[in-house]
This record gives structure tokens, sequence and C-alpha cells, in this order.
């Protein structure tokens, strides 16, 4: 089955380049309320589910242990820029578990955000792990393994009981199994399992509701959206997507990017979840996919209705910032 | 028409992503060697008509009145990743025609090379035009206008005698007319014109052969490659596909990325042009596609095919070196 036309891309009147993929929007209860493509075929999340990843790290009770801040949760949830704040706030993590960055097994990398990256570069620092996008990840594993009293080591491995918990979390959010044949090795080293697109949109219609959840779990999550909420600059970074969209609806969107084209979202007061999936794994488009699925169900005021416009149909400027085109979504995606 | 599968990306065993496209090989009568997809629909070839752009800096006399160096030549061609040397380079072009770099109208961008980037920053440098990946484009420019003795100013509208120019040469070369009504505006903000992309293939097999071309334009054509195979890091920059590709194969294979997912390219020995157009206007993908073509068709001794095969089937690793997938061509492109 060819998955639809989600996003054109327009240079002056002629559309230059063209996204397709599949898109589900579902409730608790597993109904599907919209879907375009293919919403059976496994997709890999990545990062777009970290905050389902750190379901052990408040279940194992390190969060309050720690006494980690909102701040900190809403980080361990990101997908972060590397900007000096995400890299102090990961390292602030590693400390209140007593551990150092030296722990971390997600990779050094370059700051994510250009700008980020180039500020490092100006005051003459190299990239740390702690500048990895996945770092404040890779420390609510480490408190997770603290808590858990297991050697930390490895924790990024399979078998290692905190990937044993992430997958477990993973696999009852979604209600789909993660097997090791759709399993991959994510960018930071820690297992990724390919699902449903459907499962995800499921997963994230619980994590908004906590319908059918266990009541710690569901507290747990409501905890995460009320951090992220808070913090949204925690989640990404200045001027990102996930940061702006939060910035404009804090607790009536909670949404992530995930790599090669994913989103996870949650709408908690329509009590809806979706996913979205680029098959060509442009977060572009993906973005404005997931815009337009907000302005199509959520209830919006004007102004509302008015900051989200530049994400629903982005223009593109050039280097002399003349506007060359813009991105649109599918007509069968407008409200 | 839907346009085939070009590319797959995997990770593990699993199709994480997939690009579409269209690929056409044609000789320099316009028969169609080869062809997947929809090869008549219109196409914004962008930076990959580059070298074609460059003819009237050859035809106008100005390359030689101010005389220009094959490294310069090169530079014109180019979509640089603003290293010292592709700056550094830019400058000499527009000094030797009198010119300051105030005069470029291509707009500042930051090296298109992250590490290049960094680098600047690192200097506390702040990026100028010169640094903006079309810089010896636009010197060529301003070089032609010098030569022809037409006002600097405004060289990139589409009414300025350079670019009038540059659209003749375009339409020459490609048979297809560059009307108004597919003429959108480029990064650089010059004019670029959508043409069906069988038409690109066969203004790139003329490229590579001259065959059907004035005898003045096929030398400044021939002169153009030979200046590109000699300086494949003005072609693009440190680690760039076009500059390892030219790097290994120089005159045997011309080619040049455009943005949004366009290779054009040339085997002069077999007489033939390619284009590649990713629809979704991926980079990774269209590089892909090109190593494949190249595999394909042109003849390779065992160490061309060991230094060809990372590009036709590249690793993806990550951020601690681990690979966790790769890209692979369709079964269609194989050789």
């Amino acid at each position: 089955m060819d998955n639809p036309v989600l996003v054109d891309v327009l240079r002056g009147a002629v559309v230059e380049s063209r996204h397709r993929g599949a898109v589900v929007v579902a409730d608790a209860g597993a109904a599907l309320v919209f879907a375009l493509g293919d919403v059976e075929r496994p997709v890999f999340p990545r990062s777009a589910v970290k905050a389902l990843q750190a379901l052990p790290l408040l279940e194992s009770g390190a969060a309050d242990r720690f006494g980690l801040s909102e701040a900190e949760l809403a980080l361990a949830c990101s997908s972060h820029s590397g900007e000096d704040l995400h890299a102090a706030t990961a390292a602030a993590m590693l400390a209140k578990a007593g551990r150092e960055p030296v722990c971390l097994e997600c990779g050094i990398q370059h700051p994510m955000g250009a700008a980020a990256a180039r500020a490092l570069a100006w005051h003459h620092q190299t990239p740390s792990a702690l500048h990895n996008n996945c770092s404040g990840k890779h420390a609510g594993f480490i408190c997770a393994a603290t808590a858990m009293d297991v050697d930390v080591a490895g924790y990024v491995t399979v078998d290692h009981p905190v990937q044993r918990e992430v997958r477990a979390a993973l696999e009852a959010m979604t209600g789909a199994p993660h097997g090791d044949a759709l399993r991959g090795t994510d960018g930071c080293s820690i297992p990724t399992y390919a699902v449903p697109l459907k499962s995800l949109a499921l997963a994230f219609a619980r994590l908004g509701t906590g319908v059918g959840l266990p009541p710690l779990r569901a507290a747990a999550l409501a905890r995460l959206r009320k951090a992220v909420a808070g913090h949204p600059f925690m989640l990404a970074g200045t001027g990102r997507f996930d940061t702006r969209i939060t910035e404009i609806f804090r607790e009536r969107v909670f949404l992530k990017t995930g790599a090669e084209g994913v989103y996870c979202g949650s709408l908690p007061e329509l009590g809806l979840g979706f996913a979205v999936k680029c098959d060509d794994g442009a977060t572009r488009a993906a973005e404005v996919v997931s815009a337009a699925l907000i302005a199509r169900f959520l209830p919006l005021t004007e102004p509302d209705t008015a900051a989200l416009k530049p994400f629903v149909t982005p223009l593109l400027t050039n280097w002399n910032g003349i506007a060359v085109g813009a991105l649109a979504p599918a007509a069968a995606l407008a409200s």
C-alpha cells in the first residue's frame, strides 16, 4: 500500500518536493478517530517515545529519591539542542545520583542545534556526551539504575535491567510486542523497537489521559507532561518546533519528535493520541503534519490559530530573507 | 504517476524510511538509455546546473580577461562548504575583476559544512556572503557582468543581462523552454526554472561530450570539466560526496548536487548524461542513486568498485560509531 502525500513543498507556484507518510489519531480505547495511509506497518518511534522511556525513572523511585526537578524531568523526555542549560541540567541530574558524566553511554555529539554548536566552538569548548541530544534521557537511565541498585555500566544494552523495564513499559503502553525481530539500535545506542503506528497513537492517548493505566503509572505520566509543559525549552531548544508548540499550548498538547520523520503526541482534553511517520524520514514534513493535526482537532482561539499558522504552512525564506516557497499540508489533513 | 522507491533506509533488518524519485540516463541525441519514474515532470535543478550557469563567465571572455585559474573556475561550478579556501578563492575571483565582496548578492550564510561553521566560530569570525555556498557562482556572475560592461548591481534579477545569458544557455543546453510559469527563486536569489528531468540528462550528455554544441561552447564546457576534475575540493568540500566522487573518478565523472534531492551528471566516455530527483528532496538518497548509476554504467576496476561501495550502500553509524543501519539502492538501479 502506497502512503498518500501528506505535505507539498512549493517553490513559487511549483511543487518542488513532496512527502508521503501515514498518520493516525486514536483514543485510549484504541478506536481510530482519523487515519491516512498504512497505520499497521511497524515504525521505529525513535526519540518520540522518550516520555515513555522515562517511566522507569519515576517508577523506580529515582526521581523522588534524588529530588529531580521538573526541568530535569522535562530534560529526561527531550531531544535537546545541546545548549549550555541542557548540558548543565543533564550534569546536575547525574550529580544528584552521585554519578559523573563519564557514565553516559550515549556518545559524544556536537550540539544538534547549529547555533549551540557554533557557540561552543566560539568559547573554545569541545563537545561531550552531555551535549548529545539524548543526554537527559541517559541521565535518567543512570538515575534509575542507581535507584534500582544495579550496575550502571552497560545500561544501554538490551538485557540491562533498565532497558528491560523500558521495554516492559513500552509494551504495556502500546499494547504491541517489542520483539527481537523488529529491534534496531538507536542513535544513542539503546534498543529501539518498530511497532505499528496505530499502537503509538494508542500509547499517547493513554499518556495524555491515564485511561486504562495503573494509577501510579498514570500519575507518573501526568507528572512528566506537567514537567514538560512547564519547561518547553528543556524538551528541544531555542526556536525548535517542539519547544515553540509547547510554549503556545502548554498542557493542551504534549508532543515529541523522533528521528526519521516521526512525531507522537497527545491532546489530553480530547482524550486523543496521534502518531505520524513520514516515509522518507523528513522532520520538516512531520512537523507540518503535527501542526495540521492540532489545527484540525484542537478547539483554538484566534490567537492560537495565528500562533500555529507559521507551523502549519511554514514559509521558506532564502539567504536574503526573501520568501521563495512554503510547505503545505495535504487537503486530507486540513481542518 | 507514482515514482518508484529508489532507496531504502535500513535500521537493523527493518526498512525504516524510503525515498521515491525519478532517474534518467540519456545520450546527447536525447535518446533515453535508462529511466525510472516520471522523467517528463518539471524539476527545479537548483545548483545542479551551476556548470551551465557558468557558461556566460567563459563565453563573455571574463575568465580569460581576468585570468581566472582552474581552481576559480571550479569554484564557479560549486556548492561549497564555506571552508577558508573556498571563501578566499571567491574573494580572489572578485579582486581579479576589480570588485569587492560587498557586490555579492547571494546573502550571508553560515558555512554549509558544519565543521567549517564551527571553525569560523572558533576563530571568532562571523560569516559573510563569501561563505555562502554559492559565492563562487556569484563571483563568476560578477566577473561576467564586468566583462560585459553592464551594471553589476542587481545581477541576480531575472532581467539582468547576466541572468538573461544564463537562461539562454540553459534553454540551449536542455532544449526546454525556461518560461516564467515554471520560474522560482533559488536560495541565493537568482531565478531557477523547472524543466523535465530528461532535459537535464540531455544537457549533461551534451556537457560531457560537446555533441551538437557550437565549438566554442563545447570548449568552454570541456574547460569547466577539466577545472573541476583537477580541483575536487572546490566543487564541494571536505568529505562531501561530490568532492569524493570527483577525487576517485576525475574526468570520468562530472556530477553536481542541487538542493531538494537533485543530481545531474555526465559520464563523458560513454556519451551519457544523467539526472536524479528524489521526490522528497533528500540529498542522502540522491547521492546513493548517483553512485548506483556510476556503478551500473561505468566500467570499473576492482579498486574503483571498492572506492565506490561506501557511497552505493552507505553505512549509518551512531554517536558511538556503531553501525546501526545502511542505505541501499533499489534493485532496479543495481548493476
